[in-house]
């Protein structure tokens, strides 16, 4: 008798994302109700159940959808908008008044759907927002089917979202109150950065994350200036302020991290803070490398992220696990630093773990959630394949992701998404496109 | 009365690369006999011009075909053979076993062979080989109707091509006249790199450069370990040592310079030599970081390759021009570095004019060959687009490559190689992989 199931996928390849480091040949998964319920050979599974869906992926890598663990999703309208410049000419020329002249509700909302649709594209099932409005990013979120972790915005000056710390505060537990016991959404508190947030705020923070059981998702150490500023204003570097605060720990999420001492790695490795590194951002603004080896060499937890449209160009998360492996390699001077296996546990499990949702997501295993993604290495420019996680690392481009799943429902096939209307998108980033231009003509 | 031409190209935009760097809207060009005879906006293409092709690309961006500037085509056999390895590691324990168990006529032909189709499919119409066997390279580029630069590899130990440099060069001069006069294809000689090349057969090598008119293609100061070591050995540095030699002037092609003091920079420039810049090889290998700023600011030409595939791992132009913008800018700590104008620079008339090509390609202008890209923007990740050329470089993968001719010949019509069977290409990968494997496990 075979057992009932919604789903199987047949894959020429399967990268569980386990400590072994394993790649499965012609292995494949069952599905039922969005769960994982058995991981195996093509022939035990043909002959232990049956499905209502048969998904044939031959020449398909088939991994955990990739997490993204730090973004600012409704930046996708601004993609493009100002590139090559140093940093702080780009925010305060270009980003900032962009933004006060742009941000609304529907601003969000529409940015972070276009976002969503990039994300599921290329083989992103979770992402790890920090912006305004979250209660969009929530809203377009729940209603797309992709999992996201919302931060809850707090910065000590006003926006179109709260006029002051309090004020982010009330609002973001609104929100979180508004959203709480939805299966495809965590939140974080996200205090913007150590140079626009209080000691107050922070300890405040500390307080309630830990009340609350919400994880605390902030920028941290992300240039060499922010942490000489630090030193002259405190006394102390960064995160060691956030540690004479009782902020670090399992649910600290370091954002960046490009300046880092043997002190620094000893703080985070002594709390258990997670490090969220974003390399492509790093580089295109200049901020520094963030040294991946000395972190996962001190059993540090590493996630990826690709941080905001505006400083990378783009959400594919393959691009960054690229890009992280060869930056960890010439900054490292150690060609063998951060492999390709290195960069996808971090691009999946690394992040779930992070974000304190590896119960139920993060890597292919029997009682987790279905968040996968399958890329189609059929291609010249990934032919032949001598090992499938270097090719999907090296060689493939997010344009080869063919399925995705998010909780078991079916996202995208063959390259194109099931839920999502793609014209839809291209009107919502030509309107905000054109009023953007406009306005900064007016 | 209209004039004829064979084809009428109109795209959204078109990046001539000329020396104003200008983006322009909605124009085209109008093509004929391989060569452009137009360059137009679309009024003035349709009224002064009737053709019997229409391209019409409504939100395309049109650029000179890209120049890969530095490789070993037929390597793309080995692609993802070995990976996470310090570099002589991966050279003596890996490449060079698998080369010397492979290497052969049909190898270098076929290698090439699927090379060149990757190529195609991204954009690249014209590459700068070394390997063995150079009238392979040769012969599978004719047939193509890719434009290439043959390198007449030289290095001083036996290999399946020769058994010493006398032969190497023998060898080399007999490919070189018999594909004489093929305009598809020019020559250079190829010595491998200082450490592998002794001093009398460099200073013959730059005599027979000046006497055929041939450019020097050569791996040099791609380590600090070869810096160091030629020290050593001969108490200057490779860069020196060549100059010394006679070899530095503009018929040079220095491939890689990751390490570079002001000294380098002013032989590079007093001579006219042109420097490929290979980013992620340099990368994944740990080698070093070009400093593409200094190189540019002291007005040196700046070509840019992919390398080998075993060393990237894959041909891709539009990922090395991103790879390099971002290098660049962590590399200098300068955010406003290497800008997506100057990478598309350095892709396409900065190769041309280092192989001395740049009077038939490199820029879309009235009088060169029609060698051109057309890369398809209306993709989820590309939207919105502020600027064209940014968004190429920052956000565009590959695979949005649509349209490419090779002087005028349609190589890619909406994605797919005209005159290239994918599925010969996916076979000849596999044979070559199952193949190695065969041999390794023998």
């Amino acid at each position: 008798m075979t057992q009932k199931v919604d789903s199987i996928i047949l894959a020429r390849w399967v990268a569980p994302v386990d400590a072994q480091e394993k790649v499965f040949d012609n292995y494949g998964v069952a599905l039922t109700d969005g769960n994982i319920v058995a991981l195996d050979t093509h022939k035990n599974l043909k002959q232990q159940y049956s499905a209502n869906h048969y998904y044939e992926l031959p020449d398909h890598l088939l991994i955990p959808g990739l997490i993204n663990a730090h973004t600012h999703a409704a930046m996708n309208l601004l993609k493009g908008f100002a590139d090559d410049l140093p940093l702080m000419t780009w925010l305060q020329q270009h980003i900032w008044p962009a933004e006060s002249k742009m941000m609304s509700d529907k601003f969000v909302y529409q940015g972070t759907q276009l976002a969503i649709a990039e994300m599921l594209k290329s083989g992103t099932t979770c992402f790890n927002d920090m912006y305004f409005m979250p209660d969009m990013a929530a809203k377009a979120a729940l209603e797309s089917g992709i999992r996201a972790n919302v931060g809850l915005t707090v910065i000590d000056f006003p926006t179109a979202w709260a006029k002051d710390a309090n004020e982010y505060i009330q609002k973001g537990l609104a929100v979180f109150d508004n959203f709480k016991g939805e299966d495809a959404l965590s939140f974080s508190f996200a205090p913007h950065a150590p140079y626009t947030v209080s000691d107050d705020t922070l300890k405040r923070l500390g307080t309630l994350s830990q009340e609350l059981d919400l994880t605390l998702h902030m920028h941290v150490h992300e240039t060499a200036h922010e942490v000489s500023e630090s030193i002259k204003q405190f006394d102390c570097r960064p995160l060691t302020r956030l540690h004479n605060l009782g902020l670090l720990s399992p649910a600290f999420q370091a954002v960046h991290m490009t300046q880092v001492i043997d002190d620094d790695v000893t703080l985070l490795q002594q709390t258990g803070s997670h490090v969220m590194h974003c390399p492509e951002s790093n580089m295109k603004l200049a901020s520094g490398i963030c040294p991946v080896g000395k972190l996962t060499s001190a059993a540090i937890n590493l996630a990826m992220g690709t941080d905001g449209s505006a400083s990378n160009n783009d959400l594919d998360m393959l691009g960054e696990m690229r890009s992280a492996s060869l930056l960890a390699k010439v900054g490292s001077g150690d060609a063998s630093s951060f492999s390709a296996r290195q960069a996808l546990n971090a691009a999946t499990l690394g992040g779930a773990k992070a974000l304190g949702i590896d119960n139920k997501c993060g890597s292919i295993e029997v009682g987790k959630q279905a968040d996968l993604c399958a890329i189609n290495l059929n291609h010249i420019a990934t032919s032949p394949v001598f090992d499938a996680v270097a090719t999907l690392v090296y060689s493939a481009t997010r344009d080869q992701v063919s399925h995705v799943w998010t909780r078991g429902t079916l996202q995208l096939e063959d390259g194109d998404l099931t839920r999502i209307n793609e014209n839809d998108c291209f009107a919502m980033a030509s309107h905000w496109h054109d009023r953007l231009l406009k306005e900064l003509r007016d």
